[in-house]
């Protein structure tokens, strides 16, 4: 495959409740550091992309509202990001990627990866891309990244694998099929059975592909993707977008194709899908203590603090407690618990507490 | 006893570590509002006086650090706040007061009372407050208003009551001794014995009768106060005042006098010593969950979160934890430390977070 072809999308519209008060709404989780200080989660996938594609073949689709702060934190030209009047879905800012990548090149593949994630190291990475992307622009198909599982996860969907594909391409294999989130049983069974891979939401297809495949499979969704005349003018996709269907491209598409093919993949990933994903950045401090930013422990052991603000937080006489603290807001609970972020923002939002999420 | 010799002393040098970080070195506790957004607690303290003493003969005795504060909190004219260089103990501020005590009047007879304290009715404390002056002014003699407990507190001072003095005096008593704040199984025998009152930090005396006790007693200090030709020259006080012997008037002088009498409040009273204290002016959530100032509980029970900023702070899983927040700290503990604060700050000093406090 010719890398003059390549169009990369990054999806960077999430609402990150899960990391809440430290993602908000005006600012999700892809504008958080990982490391206190450091880049952004969009600005490590921007960068993770250097020498791989040109910054004039990278997309960013975001949300209407954060046009701004995706351009600040991708340092791309401003054209480059790409904004959703409002969230559709998944399989629609995805044909919406592709529609856009056909502008650069009617022969554009496209490789479409979460604005959230943390890879390393970049070189395994951009070749991973590489292989899925030539494998998708010579088959004519959707290849998708698998990872390895560690654990009995049931936040993610996973991939059943079949043969591999040929002695030319390691780590590809058939798809058999996509599950859905599994129960903990099914997911122990999966990790047990040893051909299931975590489904990482990075896609590779060519534009023209994925609009075909859209047009067979999500023919209402093809239909109003195509009515568009321009999808660089903000009057039509105003006009269209809110009307698209909503629905997951795993659930719309790859389950309904039969020829996708899987590449494992080679890299560490992290979702930072929790606060005790950001917790593997934050200083260890004794007692199984963690603290990102300023944070003192007394007498108390297994806490983690993640703490944004300016000032201290103190924690004593605690045990596995999580304490997250922003310039405007508290939120304290068990460790065990911090999974359930995402619950306790839905519970705020029913409590009227919009104005804080 | 003429009501014009009275004169009151308000005692507001507290460095306010008991209710970290809502009261600071910069901001101690009497500065702090027991009801959120309402009067602090020296405010309310002078509001207590309305009606008992012009304001010409109210004196606000705080650390040099706290005069402008001790002025826009007690509404006072600028000359009534007086400033110790530095904190020498209440032995040495009594004696201070005395002297300026001296300035308004050669017969004035002193109240001296704490800054921090929260008391109702107002009428039964100033009929209780003119009893003790009378009291003292009539026999010259030391008079306390002491506190009937209502648990075994370790917290306080206890007063052992002898004999009723009068018929004249309702709930007057000779003191037979002061004691030390007591270990648990004292408190209880004290309780139980029932002729032990509180030792409230209230004292009423004339100023020439306490400055003649410290002289017999405390012979360094009254020296070192009577070396002062003009109490209200900055520079003298300076030289003199940090030179004054640093002990406690229960200590130094109480325990020694034979003669005091002690007068049983019939107020309610509240040293606001913990958060615990200031909770019993929060608001009820539920749960037995209480806040003062924004905040959420979530499947959390027997809570109290003190937020005295902006924003929300939300509990999620938790039992029986207090969440103090201010616009620059936060401290998490479980409830059942609260009154540990005091060491929790020692702590932080002793790692260098002075800067904190």
């Amino acid at each position: 495959m010719d890398r003059q072809r390549l169009v990369v999308a990054i999806m960077a519209g999430g609402g990150g409740t899960r990391l809440w008060p430290r993602s908000r709404r005006i600012e999700p989780k892809q504008f958080v550091a990982p490391h206190a200080g450091g880049d952004s989660l969009l600005r490590l996938t921007v960068r993770r992309l250097e020498g791989l594609v040109p910054p004039e073949r990278i997309l960013v689709i975001c949300g209407q509202g954060h046009v701004d702060l995706a351009r600040e934190h991708s340092g791309l030209p401003a054209e480059a990001v790409i904004a959703e009047p409002e969230g559709r879905d998944t399989a629609a800012c995805i044909g919406f990627g592709a529609r856009h990548a056909l502008r650069l090149g009617d022969d554009a593949v496209l490789v479409v990866l979460p604005a959230d994630h943390l890879i390393e190291p970049r070189e395994e990475f951009q070749a991973t891309l590489l292989r899925a992307a030539a494998l998708a622009a010579e088959r004519g198909v959707v290849a998708t990244i698998g990872l390895p599982p560690t654990h009995p996860a049931t936040g993610y969907g996973y991939i059943d694998r079949g043969e591999p594909l040929d002695d030319r391409t390691p780590a590809a294999f058939a798809v058999r099929s996509f599950k859905e989130k599994p129960d903990p049983d099914t997911a122990r069974e999966y990790l047990a059975r040893g051909h299931y891979l975590w489904n990482s939401g990075i896609f590779a297809f060519e534009a023209r592909t994925i609009l075909a495949a859209i047009a067979r499979h999500l023919p209402d969704l093809s239909e109003g993707l195509m009515s568009m005349a321009d999808v660089t003018d903000p009057a039509e996709v105003a006009r269209v977008y809110p009307t698209l269907p909503r629905i997951s491209i795993d659930y719309g598409l790859m389950e309904k194709v039969d020829d996708a093919v899987v590449v494992a993949a080679g890299f560490s990933w992290d979702d930072v899908g929790s606060f005790e994903s950001l917790g593997r950045y934050a200083e260890r401090r004794g007692d199984r203590n963690l603290s990102r930013g300023e944070a003192e422990f007394i007498e108390a052991s297994g806490c983690l603090v993640d703490n944004d603000a300016p000032g201290l937080v103190v924690v004593s006489g605690l045990e596995d407690v999580l304490v997250v603290r922003t310039r405007d807001a508290v939120l304290v609970l068990p460790r065990s618990q911090s999974e359930m972020v995402k619950k306790i923002v839905e519970e705020l939002g029913q409590r009227g507490r919009d104005d804080h999420l």
